[in-house]
């Protein structure tokens, strides 16, 4: 691909309404409510009105989860407890219906769909399934840039279309989820990139790796950071080096979703590395995003704080997908709610006046 | 009242179903997903088995919110900045669809009535409202009892009675909320009293109130504890010395759903004192509890502890009325979701088997 939709989509991502934000601010406190009382869901409503520069603001609903799959090259080093196949039979399970993301979503009545953009093996054709591989998987970021450039850029385009795509269909927030076994070693390379982090802060366990198999993650993730030498890249030519292809795409998912003004739900921590591989091609989409959920992952916390969000649901969650994102989909909605529906202390039936 | 009501519904409550918990723990291990990756989303859809005596669960929804208005011979001392005219006209905008939890109950697809049972008005007749006052408020707990035990068993009854009318009605999960100008004091009293809590640490600024307002307050629920000398009570004694109306019915409304056995979402630290009196009254209550948030008043993060229960959301919300319940419900629908409709590793399509 030329790159010329990537072009086009960063270049038609506006910073967020400031205005809309401020007029944010004092409709909340006509609500009839003690000012603040709501807290954080408070500051999502008042974002909802700063990203779509309408106060109150559009609800946030319905929401689509795009999924995006890809196998690593680095599982060779043996990342992952899971073997690779599970990537293609929880990819079939996902688009069946059957997968966690799939059940939240439904409960949130989001829409979702399965992009294969970077799988070892093709998926069974399918009424949620959309078959696009950029490649069979992604070489070993340990080695060697995990990705040409042509090929992260192939990848963030596919991103980029699902979420315009979803959006022209009707979505009013996009919630990116991933499948791929040995995923969240790229995504630690990639926090540990752009935020300057250490391979052993940013690196976890992910879905469940020992002791051993940790060490053997955070020894490729620095041989990754070195091998490639991250330092002298650009922000796409990090992606390129140490990212993966879902990961690529679901930096396109969000980019797609700040061009058109709508709200990005991240997931948990491949999510939030794939935001930070976004906000680096195109720092305004930053005022996009909202962070679904706070997981174990340790890198998660370090993108959540640099992308300067607040997680909406904080129950201990490490599964990916798009679960967490999915489920705080419906929190978002109802902060959405609250700005529209509650009444207002100028109406006079309800007196804002305190006693001295 | 006899408290005949009260009595019967306290020999109903029976301990939650240990052997649907363990057939609960099996099940949610064979779902396609790393066991325990879901964190506390899966211990919540455990708990809604052991309440429900079935694997998986029955949906916790549709909900119901019983919010229960008095008000407060305290309020004397001015332990509160609003006016008590305001527990009257948020009753009725509440009631009217246009208060926080009205929205937040709505969004979760669950009714909601407001049973004035304790205000110093009588409300106006509406299709939400119930009027069943006890009495025009509670005397001051600062000097005396707040409410005869007769009183205090009225308002318990009423409160069960909403509990069962509601479940009768195709409630499937309550959650108590409630008005009240100055309630917050008698819930630190509470707290203090049931948990043997000083009221320095468990008294906080409620709606807003200063550091002297504060200091005042602390003073109050001390003078109350001691006055009544809470130490030589029964569970009841304490609830009507300390306690308020719609702390007593809140109690009533949780005893009522247990008797049923349905979940029951608690709100913030008015529902959770009202919580640990139903809990004193009936102990196998606590088995169908949930705290649906975790707020800013220091003595809720005391009694949510004390009940054993982790909170569902955490989002810095400190508004009452029964919010904070109403936001969780969703997700605790979720969490049943999640066993109910997940696909299972012994189907056979996803394996279960790590790479050693």
């Amino acid at each position: 691909m030329s790159g010329e939709l990537l072009e086009g989509t960063i270049g038609r991502i506006v910073p967020v309404d400031e205005d809309a934000r401020e007029r944010a601010l004092a409709w909340q406190d006509d609500l009839t409510k003690v000012p603040g009382s709501l807290g954080d869901l408070e500051a999502f409503g008042v974002q909802l009105c700063a990203i779509s520069g309408q106060c109150p603001p559009p609800l946030p609903s319905p929401g689509f989860v795009g999924v995006f799959e890809g196998d690593h090259g680095v599982q060779a080093h043996h990342v992952s407890p899971w073997p690779q196949e599970i990537t293609y039979s929880m990819g079939v399970n996902l688009a069946g219906g059957g997968a966690s993301v799939s059940v939240l979503a439904r409960h949130a009545g989001a829409d979702y769909r399965l992009y294969n953009v970077g799988g070892l093996k093709e998926l069974p054709e399918g009424e949620r399934i959309v078959n696009c591989r950029v490649a069979a998987g992604t070489a070993d970021l340990s080695r060697g840039p995990a990705m040409t450039r042509e090929q992260a850029t192939s990848a963030l385009e596919i991103g980029v279309r699902a979420a315009l795509d979803a959006v022209d269909g009707g979505a009013r927030a996009l919630a990116p989820g991933e499948l791929g076994i040995g995923n969240t070693t790229p995504a630690a390379a990639l926090i540990a990139a752009y935020t300057g982090g250490s391979p052993e802060t940013v690196t976890g366990r992910g879905a469940g790796a020992n002791d051993e198999m940790l060490a053997r993650k955070t020894r490729a993730v620095a041989q990754g950071l070195a091998v490639n030498d991250v330092a002298s890249l650009d922000a796409l030519g990090v992606l390129a080096a140490v990212g993966g292809l879902e990961h690529a795409a679901m930096a396109g998912f969000v980019l797609g979703g700040a061009a058109a003004r709508v709200p990005v739900v991240l997931d948990g921590v491949i999510a939030v590395s794939s935001a930070l591989a976004a906000v680096a091609l195109a720092p305004e989409a930053g005022g996009y995003l909202f962070a679904g959920h706070l997981g174990a992952e340790p890198g998660l916390a370090v993108a959540i704080e640099r992308l300067g969000l607040s997680p909406i649901i904080r129950l201990g969650m490490r599964l990916g997908e798009g679960s967490g994102a999915a489920l705080a989909l419906p929190v978002l909605t109802a902060a959405a709610r609250i700005m529209r529906e509650m009444s207002h202390f100028s109406d006079g039936r309800v007196s804002a006046e305190q006693e001295s």
